[in-house]
């Protein structure tokens, strides 16, 4: 009943059960048991449930995220020729940064190992998107992502089952018991993977808003700032930007069709918000690395982030030039009246596009890469009675009357000439 | 992901774990849903935690008692041609109170059905005490209780299987992860048990003390209400008494030396405090049954409890005649000084005697019949020094070591002359 250093897992359950702090020798034993099975699947549920409800302090959320990192493998970078600079989003909906973002920040010198997952809810998943590019993998061995980082300098691909084991088992549980939205768990798991993938900097894209985990500002600044202290403990350059996802991002939220958007921001088009958010992160990431020299709109504007692009997908085997998936079946929504789109909702539009197909309701289910939702406003914009608003796509359409579902109640149209105050995309940054 | 009425696990957790209230509708889901296995353990404890946390209110604990009845038969007495009563422990040190008091109360003329259980920790089972009497068997088929209860008038005996399965499987995964502590689930899983088995009246004995559960008086008269409110709302007459548990009762905690304590009780004999609490129990069942006409220390007084008490054992296989099993080994602790016992502490004779083997670790290991503590004096008593204080009792000799460590500091002695203020042995009454 009892392991190493005399704990048992009765007992560190209810330390943190009776709103005692944990020690470093608790939390060490814990992880590791858990990890490798003698903790069982109850027993850290029942932990997760009381550090949800009970909190844990700086020390104990360290000690938690270097448990992690301890369970699993560490990667080195340090014999590269450059220095190594990640991003990481919280997740949102239209949040297809990290596809532009890789190739321009690596353009500008750096290089980026972004080792990605797949969606899981209404937020979508980088390697699904990148999947409906014909050949593509996800799959790379540490030696190959070592070769690309050097030859191409930018790397999209699958997190290794090395990394932190410890999360990954702690993430599947947490997902089924109600014990995700705790912050100690949020940020030990996120920074566990990206201190242990040894990364020298990192910028968090830290979403706030309808669509995004963090609803309220106060909870997302937390979270960044808990995230910060244990990346430049670890020796990491951390920053973070809290950024709006009330509204999503871009005009697109699925799979193929975000690929297609991320094209054109590479291309020196794209839409406004997407192209500012790019940029405005790769000079965090450009600034953390230590090369604040370059300006990463002139690798934009001069073509070459798109040349990095084509050599990062060709890398992985994929064909940059092939025709992208189109969904089989699309469905149009008209505005009903004049006016001005004064709202436009992201878990409304995410929830769409994860049921018309985009998403994944378990872990062992294929996405459709046509399907998603394109919308043809932004909030601020004037709509005409009858002008397109949304176009569904899907392969299968008897989805379409949840993903109507999903989207009523999700946009308001006010009246013609109605004043609108947009929201600042970048609502705060945590250093 | 969802079951029936539209619940699934990660909502009915969720609700909780955000202090909501838990519908009617959730608990029977969930309850049902664990129960058939549909709900699986590790999502059971993160509510169980939420619920232990967060608290359920009257309401919530009802429906959660009623569910966890749902899951199972209900027995019904009904047939018999007299009333019954039932007693429950909430458990302690020494309680061998059952034993004299079943007996006791069937020669009042109400029918006592005691389906008891085994011990697990510090406190003794009564089934394992009985068992230390040669030929006694615990496992009784539903006829065979009945009958029993026709003829004799009282059963001790194993709850079947099929009584609040949903309880079963619960009360495991809480001992495992550390959820035992909580109020809505410690009354439910009592009361559950109880009103399934059908019987007419319940007497609680709620005990507080450092070798209860409940170290305080306003936790245990907390639990105590609820669980009257649970069994007269069922249409169970249930009263509770708060009984004491910082001190342990009568002179001996093990599972033959409490059996021969009892027979002492049952012979008009035995420690004042086991018969007091026998006596009172007796009169609040007596009374619960509607029989207040008749007075338990007179048949105490006749030899007709110790009659039944005969009956009893035989109807299940047992020579009440039988020698009991004595411990291979003892080891007598002497008092290193004269003065006053001012201070038995329950927990640490409780350990003790279960350290000795008197009970078990883990479910499947054996107990040792002959093991346990007999304590020489109780607080108030003058002792000399080199007086016997205990006798530690156990087939297996280097068990004594780790039981004289739980003695030490588990009792004090004051200076001849001392004066000493008894704590009262029944502390409240609640109906």
């Amino acid at each position: 009943m009892s392991g190493a250093n005399g704990h048992d897992a009765v007992e560190v359950i209810s330390t943190k059960r009776d709103r005692g702090e944990l020690s470093t020798s608790q939390i060490e034993w814990v992880v590791d048991a858990y990890t490798r099975g003698d903790v069982a699947d109850e027993q850290m549920s029942a932990l997760a449930m009381a550090i949800l409800l009970n909190g844990m302090d700086r020390r104990e959320i360290a000690d938690w995220t270097a448990a992690m990192i301890a369970s699993g493998e560490r990667m080195d970078f340090s014999a590269l020729s450059r220095p190594t600079s990640d991003k990481h989003s919280t997740g949102g909906v239209g949040d297809k940064i990290t596809l532009p973002l890789a190739p321009l920040v690596a353009a500008c010198g750096v290089a980026v190992p972004q080792l990605s997952g797949r969606g899981l809810g209404h937020t979508g998943g980088t390697l699904d998107k990148l999947e409906s590019i014909r050949g593509w993998r996800a799959a790379l061995s540490n030696e190959e992502l070592m070769a690309q980082l050097e030859s191409v300098g930018a790397v999209i691909c699958a997190a290794g089952d090395g990394l932190a084991p410890a999360d990954k088992k702690l993430y599947a549980l947490r997902d089924v018991t109600g014990t995700v939205e705790a912050i100690p768990l949020i940020a030990s798991s996120i920074m566990s993977k990206k201190i242990a993938e040894g990364t020298g900097a990192l910028v968090l894209d830290v979403k706030v808003g309808t669509g995004a985990f963090m609803k309220d500002a106060d909870r997302a600044r937390e979270l960044a700032e808990v995230m910060v202290a244990l990346g430049t403990d670890a020796g990491v350059r951390t920053v973070a930007l809290l950024t709006d996802m009330s509204t999503p991002l871009g005009l697109t939220a699925g799979n193929a069709i975000e690929v297609a958007e991320s094209v054109e921001v590479l291309a020196g088009g794209g839409p406004a918000d997407v192209v500012e958010l790019t940029v405005a992160l790769a000079r965090e990431m450009l600034a953390a690395a230590g090369r604040d020299d370059v300006d990463p709109a002139d690798k934009l504007a001069d073509g070459s982030a798109m040349d990095t692009w084509r050599r990062m997908i060709a890398a992985q085997g994929g064909d940059p030039d092939a025709t992208l998936p189109v969904a089989k079946e699309s469905h149009v929504v008209t505005a009903d009246t004049d006016g001005v789109l004064t709202r436009l909702d992201a878990l409304a539009v995410g929830v769409a596009a994860w049921r018309l197909g985009a998403g994944r309701e378990r872990k062992e289910d294929p996405v459709q890469a046509g399907a998603g939702v394109v919308w043809h406003a932004r909030p601020g914009d004037s709509v005409a009675s009858g002008q397109p608003l949304f176009t569904l796509l899907t392969d299968t359409p008897e989805r379409f009357d949840r993903a109507l579902a999903a989207l009523d109640g999700g946009y308001d149209i006010s009246a013609p000439g109605s004043p609108y105050q947009p929201t600042p995309l970048i609502i705060d940054r945590v250093d």
